[in-house]
């Protein structure tokens, strides 16, 4: 147990180290230049020689880099391997760790006491969740973006490849945002004669409205303004929640479900989209990262639920559940941390 | 590796997770109350259960903390093996941990690109290095100082036990700050007649006094004030630095090392005290940890080196190398960072 521990203590500078080593251009500089001296690389990259050799301890025992003795010089081990995309990747998660995660989470304690983010205040002033503070501070928006861009990028094909909109649906997407969710629900059905509704907060309403113009779709999408924990509007054949769920707490996710089952025709169905844990908590990832991201960092409530849980909440508010899968941690790359679900829930005609 | 690289990613979290769940009191009443649900937690540390759940997954996930499912119960798990002056040690480093390094570390990069504590300066508003931001800022200071009374309890008997001061020998602690090394260094040293002297900065001088005073060895312990990168008093047989040399990068430690060498007569002896590095680095946690933590966090440079290193330096210093030993890391609790090593070095007469 005491190795264990220790493991923990470790977390932050390890992860800061090999960060930095990639942030003051050392590895590029070892991809350019294999066989550089901690000198030569100082030279490059504006740092004494004895701080380089100092950061490359740990990149060298842990195989990302190697170093002969005898010339004292180091090159490209184990990252030589890494592509470039693999690579990308990484660093775009590590950086969105560094700028969303780290120092917001010394604040974890406080967060949960107080369910708010208390990092976000401190730090930036923000009074909210990090998806409003991404909005007005750059530094968080760009390093985010970047992260959920490579999350993302084959999420919503997947998740549209495993619902079934028929032809004709009136189709609510529910916390909606600025429309991008429902431009891209219309062209990845193939339905014919989808009408997709953006339902979101009423400020979203004029942005939404230009992405619809902007992708030429006015006539196949609309908006309407309200609040998801309040009343939504009805008359929908199916309703969709993306990226959610995951951000609240029990009582706030079970309202959110009986407004989407208000919100159905009878026959209807819901479905949902978002990271899930593992039903065998050992094989997720999501554990060790998501309790401090939501909690300390993001929404200060939340997080990720097993689909058997989201499974038990849909059919407490009155839902049959018909769909619940999720992706295979094993057939995606070593370094995921997140397994996305998907869930389809019926309402009885 | 790239699930190398996943672990990289997961420190930081992982970290915050577990200590918050000391921090909220949840392990403390787990102990006191084996077999509480995430509802009675909540209750008791004032956090939601939801909240409860979510930071128990990572610490059941790891076998710290059991979890059963049919009653919804929690319960110490591995953590009820460990000591409490075990545990005690570990939270203490994991707190200074999370004072000293985890928000600091965000700023490594800019720190090593110009040598200052830029996190220091951020965060605290504090132009200089971590040991003077202690005496200022108490929140570092009382972390620092806990953590370091672990780490140090046993490591000035090990050196005055592994070190020779002859009968009657004048000694110089260097770098000795206000006087409690040297009170250390009369009291564990068995030698009669021996006199201490501090080396510091002048303003340790009335603080140094006051201690020699109150510990009333005024008469077998003085102070001089000067720089030790500068020049330093002549005429001992005994020098001592502890805690010093890996402070500094390897051009002021050996300015340090002539200056101790003009200051010991001829056949005296030179002894140093600090944390080294393993000489196969597989074998030390200290190159996991210090790097960030002295480019980053404490000083802008500097970080241990290998006995090896410190033996090659002193020689081109022109000493003689009489012993070099370090703290063995397998026969010290798993949890431990650092081993210290001792160097005893000979001007020849």
């Amino acid at each position: 147990m005491l190795d264990q521990l220790r493991e923990y203590m470790l977390g932050p500078t390890r992860f800061m180290n090999v960060l930095s080593c990639f942030e003051l251009g050392i590895i590029d500089e070892l991809r350019r230049n294999p066989g550089s001296t901690a000198v030569e690389l100082g030279a490059v990259v504006g740092a004494r020689p004895d701080a380089v050799e100092q950061l490359l301890h740990l990149p060298v025992k842990d195989g990302l880099v190697a170093y002969d003795v005898e010339t004292g010089t180091y090159l490209l081990d184990g990252l030589a391997a890494v592509g470039d995309e693999d690579l990308h990747r990484v660093l775009a998660i590590m950086n969105a760790t560094k700028m969303v995660v780290l120092r917001q989470s010394f604040y974890l304690t406080e967060s949960v006491r107080t369910a708010t983010t208390v990092g976000l205040k401190t730090l930036y002033g923000h009074d909210g969740n990090l998806y409003e503070a991404l909005e007005e501070h750059r530094d968080l928006r760009d390093a985010w973006a970047t992260m959920m861009d490579t999350v993302t990028a084959h999420i919503d094909p997947w998740f549209f490849d495993n619902i079934d909109i028929p032809p004709g649906s009136k189709v609510l997407d529910l916390a909606g945002n600025t429309g991008l969710g429902a431009i891209l629900a219309y062209r990845l059905t193939s339905a014919p004669n989808v009408h997709v509704t953006t339902f979101d907060l009423p400020e979203k309403q004029a942005e939404c409205l230009m992405n619809f113009k902007a992708a030429d779709l006015e006539q196949h999408c609309s908006f309407i303004g309200g609040d998801a924990f309040h009343a939504v509007p009805k008359g929908f054949d199916v309703v969709l929640i993306k990226h959610f769920v995951d951000m609240f707490d029990k009582n706030q996710v079970l309202t959110v479900l009986r407004n989407a089952y208000q919100a159905l025709n009878p026959g209807g169905t819901l479905h949902i989209l978002g990271p899930v844990y593992s039903e065998n908590l050992e094989e997720s990832y999501g554990a060790d990262f998501f309790p401090t991201y939501f909690l300390g960092c993001t929404m200060g409530q939340g997080g990720p639920q097993k689909l058997s849980t989201y499974r038990r909440w849909l059919q407490s508010c009155g839902f049959s559940v018909t769909k619940a899968i999720a992706q295979d941690l094993a057939e995606m790359p070593a370094d995921a941390l997140v397994a996305h679900g998907i869930l389809s829930a019926t309402k009885f005609a």
